[in-house]
């Protein structure tokens, strides 16, 4: 019964760079040259400790679908700007690289290569833009709901932000990254079409107002719903109107038949106090039972404080500045050359930057996490060159690479590599979970973390390291530019 | 040549109590019943004067397109909460609604209705959050495009920033909503392939490290594109490596095969400072007709900065600013129920709230744009009753709905009806004009704004009125509601 939207042809949701170079590339003699691409990103959003790696799939996806219809050759044509035998060389494209990938679902860190690409230079390069667009999205919006699932303790969250989303695909896939991130389900009717997300939800304002009064609105809903019975009070007057209705409906029709109501939803004025008041309510009417649902513009920062207030709500509904990441709505990741080959050898590429913080990690790299053994805790992230072994059975020395007098020797611990190979020669290897099994994943991850990495104000930063051996080259190549 | 996505099925992009109310509805036989929704909006992104009404395309498609699979059917089905007949009624659904809206490109107010639909309760609530997706994107990135392009002061504004977007559409649908808000250009290649924006873009880094020197692979590129080179300067060192070497290359590749250079690009670094070292560096050499393109995190606020401290710089490249209005990503549309027909008569509806700024404007109603004949300024929009028919032959009482002490004659003006008919009884009755068409439209609908609605700090609020029948009719729910 799942739904795929993936049967769009999306190769050409590329930019324009991307097939300029690709002509200039082919001109050159280049097209069989393999480079090594790495995605990263330099910044959690929200100044947080960490983000959640997601959108592999819709990668794996895009990946296993790229090709160049007729179409897409003839409107290239009209440009008049590209060589015949480039486009004749369109025309028969295929994707052959090869690519790694750290799973949906693990936090990740800054300047780590998350995914890297390894193939022929204008395929590898081709692909960048929509590698980017599923993957700085998915990773933005799953951090994003993480930090809302960890600011409400506990408590249910439900992703309701369709209507604002940032188009079509914003909702879907935002849907799929916010249940990754710790959602348990969605408005959104065709994300749990397509991705077996629990979709949710009872009634707007609009059910109430049909009616002639609150009341017959309330007692039409639970009748017709009487095991799921969730009835919205701020239509006309939380306090006066809203929940003596709901109460008097819970009463008249759902007691007497056996059913216990479902809970109360609130979409405006002071939440804090709103839910207090409906909390006592409905506990003096015999309504313990009954949650209360909160909903107004909600996000992390919010909920902490609603919750600091003692405010008595059992689950939130969560739009607009979750499926936006309002407070911070850009995942800045990039897609670099790190590697070329050169007759059958693969050179190094650095890209300097007056922005130190924008000077890139050269070389085709494997990437390391290094946990704990006692309490199954990451210690540390460490890129090395793709031919070193981490050795898990003698002491590793570790240090900072902007401070690297900052040494430390550990022990006891497991190394382990974070990616996995998704494609192999342009085939895909690689079998995505599923959705849930990825949400799992996910928590599971997080739990690995230091409370001091996952905390909101101002978190410890985990360590990214470089091997001896990475270091080294990198280091050269600054003092060859320098020169 | 154009390609058209909107193959996808997207009926079921949906919040669920669409579903949930839809089936109580159908349960009381309300789906006969004729509902009249608004959709509008509160406040303007980034407190700025006015808004741009963009999106209607999408909900023109959505619409014409609407209806439920099998699949679809089989999904509700297998949630056990709806009822058999009313499956077998979404399976024959057919939309029949009328709908009115703002055509797009229109410069629009908060509270006014830029889009309506009337018609059988079911249909009408059911469209609620595609048609909000679809508008409040597009309007978003409209109006922050047409922010940025207006501080960019006459300079070319290009959209790149389909990378950072929150998912493909997000690229495509922002690109359309930045061409209309006023830019030249997108780097999205589909987005030209779909709606004809021309797409733009030259280089990347990753051109520049290809190659074993800067100069080989400016040479390389200049030589591939010699009428259309624009060379990126910062890969290495903007002022001692990137501008020598592409002066070096304009004057070996360029100048002697008659070409003369597009532009460079400057994509880090201190913007002012480098554009203006780049400039005389340029001149000296005889490039005074060399743009200087800068691209890096830049917005309408940077863009303002830069041109005051006298940055030299001709056209802007803009990304995730853009294509996500980072300072504000939300555009907070909402569609409200505002009438419902009761023994063939309309009864006004109307949702009141503790936050009096969400209080709706009740009844089925026509939006009027006063122009001053003089001048052709807009002064003021208006909502009237449906009925109404405001006089441009006599003077006309305008007043301020929260202060209605403030009443202002005007005489000597155009009143227009600002919305047209797109739907008359589910078919649709209106030709969208091309993409430029709109592009075109808007800027000159926004020429009829004052200069105090369009200033960026503290703009004048135009005013948004009432008719005194509308007015009356408020009121008195108000007056009602509160005994």
């Amino acid at each position: 019964m799942k739904k795929n939207l993936n049967e769009r042809a999306l190769t050409m949701l590329t930019d324009f760079y991307e097939i300029t170079m690709a002509n200039g590339y082919f001109k050159y003699n280049f097209q069989n040259k393999i480079a090594v691409f790495d995605m990263f990103f330099r910044k959690v959003p929200d100044n947080g400790g960490f983000a959640i790696m997601c959108g592999l799939k819709q990668v794996i996806d895009y990946l296993s679908d790229l090709k160049f219809t007729d179409d897409d050759i003839a409107y290239l044509k009209s440009k008049a700007i590209f060589n015949d035998d480039f486009l004749q060389y369109l025309r028969c494209f295929k994707f052959t690289c090869d690519v790694w990938s750290v799973p949906e679902g693990t936090p990740i860190f800054p300047n780590e290569p998350i995914l890297t690409v390894v193939g022929p230079v204008i395929q590898a390069q081709f692909v960048e833009t929509a590698i980017l667009v599923y993957i700085n999205h998915m990773s933005l919006i799953a951090t994003k709901a993480n930090r809302i699932v960890r600011a409400s303790k506990n408590r249910a969250v439900m992703e309701f932000g369709a209507r604002r989303a940032q188009g079509c695909d914003a909702a879907i896939y935002g849907a799929r990254a916010a249940y990754i991130g710790g959602c348990v389900g969605t408005s959104n009717v065709i994300a749990d079409q397509m991705f077996e997300i629990p979709a949710m939800g009872t009634m707007a304002h609009s059910w109430v107002q049909m009616f002639d009064t609150e009341e017959e609105a309330f007692k039409a809903y639970a009748e017709t719903y009487p095991d799921n019975c969730v009835l919205l009070v701020d239509t006309y007057n939380t306090l006066k109107s809203g929940i003596p209705n709901a109460i008097k409906v819970f009463n008249e029709v759902l007691v007497p038949k056996g059913y216990r109501p479902k809970g109360i939803r609130i979409d405006s004025g002071d939440i804090a106090y709103l839910s207090k008041k409906a909390r006592t309510m409905l506990d003096r009417s015999g309504f313990e039972d009954c949650t209360i649902c909160a909903s107004n513009s909600l996000d992390e920062y919010i909920i902490k404080d609603l919750l600091d207030e003692g405010a008595k709500i059992d689950t939130f509904g969560i739009g607009e500045k979750l499926i936006t990441a309002s407070s911070e709505p850009v995942f800045g990741g990039v897609y670099k050359l790190v590697a070329i080959e050169k007759n059958s050898e693969f050179v190094p590429k650095i890209k300097i930057s007056d922005n130190v913080s924008k000077i890139t990690n050269p070389c085709q790299k494997e990437l390391w996490r290094l946990y704990d053994r006692d309490s199954n805790k990451a210690i540390a992230d460490v890129l090395t060159l793709i031919d070193e072994v981490i050795d898990d059975g003698k002491p590793y020395v570790i240090f900072d690479p902007d401070n690297i007098w900052k040494k430390k020797e550990i022990t006891s611990f497991r190394a382990v590599k974070l990616r996995k190979q998704i494609f192999s020669k342009g085939k895909c290897v690689y079998v995505s979970p599923s959705t849930a099994e990825i949400k799992e994943y996910c928590q599971q991850q997080i739990n690995t973390l230091w409370s001091e990495v996952t905390r909101f104000d101002n978190p410890h930063k985990y360590y990214v390291d470089l091997s001896q051996r990475l270091w080294d080259i990198k280091n050269q190549l600054l003092v060859n530019n320098r020169k």
